[in-house]
């Protein structure tokens, strides 16, 4: 039995179990972890994040990120808010702008003056193959055919991919019918994660996004700046545009398409915790 | 914003964030209840189980049990188990033997030596009106029409209602068709927690239970009890009997017909925590 001193926190209802392992050194185990995550007999969390010390030049720390079942998995946006205000909060780092590596690379997470967290979330992939979506050629707008519909969808990866649809109101948007047979759409041969979109104006925009594997979920930080880079693309969008979620509003900004798409959104601590594994 | 120190527990799965309020003195507010009781932005637990200072003679503690809602509910017995064990370990009490003061009356709970926990959970009452039950006389089993199909039941109450019904085997008993129908039953005028018990040997049932107005759990105590108490007077049960739930195991002993009868199970500590509010 050893002790583990955890932090609970969340983005957007997207919660989190925070561990410092500068301090710790713990190794958790895919068994230990997912034990961990049951939310009647452990502690309870979508993800596990890891404070690691910097394995690379040019970074603060490393930042890992596991799945309730204990796989590690990619950078995840809601997590990485909270991530930068655990470190600051804990004073493990006097900057305002943190670079971490992740398994997916070095990214910078900037602490703002109100409380959130601006995270940049890569440089978007547009070309079909790069998603990966079967089509002939890269387009702004593609048909795609569902259970005898046809829709009209736009395609991207912010390092999973993505497919948009624009509704006219996303309350009653098909979310629940439509959300599987898509995103298991023989056209995305690694499944996709399936955005429906209201516009309001060319500057704020309602989201709901059925999250490959998961489902609909309160907030999908990368399902936001995928629908905002694409319907940018298709015209319909400025560059900065405030996307409100189920679970609250993430404010995305698209410098250019050579860029990282900058993601700014709340992160909130919840309890601080002590647990024996 | 005020400091709350608490623990988390569970019994069979049964999940409780508890706190001391004999050092704390805090007065929750149903909305806060209700958000401290989110598993996602909250702490996240079944009921809230507070220690108070007693409030009557001959007791130790006065128990109070919230729903989610924020709601004072009855007496459960998983949480009684949790409750024991959280005054013990914390050496708020010496005694093996705890009487605690609840808003359906005082109750013994007795620390075994093996970390389990006894709780008396009252005598039950047989009588149709008392559970309430809607039938002309009192009886072993009553025949209960279900959507076009008779089924033999008995009904009890222990502090709440239960019915009774045997099956042949509980895995493919049909809960979730049969639970809401038999819930809301017109005969059952306070609706009614529903058990399907499938009898191992006169010593060992398996037991389902969809209790009123929350659905199929992983352990239902009263339930268990029910159970034991209907099928030891329908002949078909010895007096002490071990019940296993989907969450785990219950050993249930009735001395007599007048006495309480008698819960026996485990309880764990998961974590401590500090939380502000």
């Amino acid at each position: 039995m050893k002790s583990i001193e955890f932090t609970k926190m969340h983005g957007l209802g997207n919660d989190f179990m925070v561990i410092d392992n500068l301090r710790q050194g713990l190794e958790l185990s895919p068994q230990q972890i997912l034990s961990l995550s049951d939310r009647h007999t452990g502690i309870g969390f979508d993800q596990l994040l890891v404070v690691e010390p910097a394995s690379v030049d040019g970074v603060e720390f490393d930042y890992r990120i596991f799945n309730a079942d204990g796989t590690e998995v990619e950078h995840c946006g809601n997590g990485a808010r909270c991530f930068a205000r655990f470190v600051s909060d804990r004073g493990m780092t006097k900057n305002r702008s943190i670079r971490v590596n992740t398994c997916n690379g070095v990214i910078t997470l900037v602490l703002q003056d109100n409380g959130e967290v601006m995270v940049q979330m890569g440089v978007l992939v547009f070309e079909p193959a790069g998603v990966p979506f079967l089509a002939d050629n890269e387009a702004l707008f593609y048909d795609l055919e569902v259970a005898g519909e046809n829709f009209q969808v736009g395609a991207a990866s912010v390092g999973n991919p993505h497919v948009l649809l624009q509704v006219d109101d996303v309350d009653s948007a098909e979310v629940e019918r439509l959300g599987p047979l898509i995103e298991s759409h023989p056209r995305f041969p690694r499944r996709v994660n399936v955005s429906f979109m209201q516009i309001i104006d060319r500057q704020n925009i309602r989201l709901r996004v059925f999250e490959r594997g998961v489902g609909e979920t309160q907030a999908c930080g990368s399902g936001a700046c995928a629908a905002v880079a694409i319907a940018h693309r298709q015209g319909k969008l400025d560059n900065s545009v405030s996307v409100t979620l189920p679970g609250g509003e993430l404010k995305i900004h698209w410098p250019n398409e050579k860029t990282s798409i900058e993601m700014t959104g709340p992160c909130s601590t919840v309890f601080e915790g002590q647990t024996r594994m």
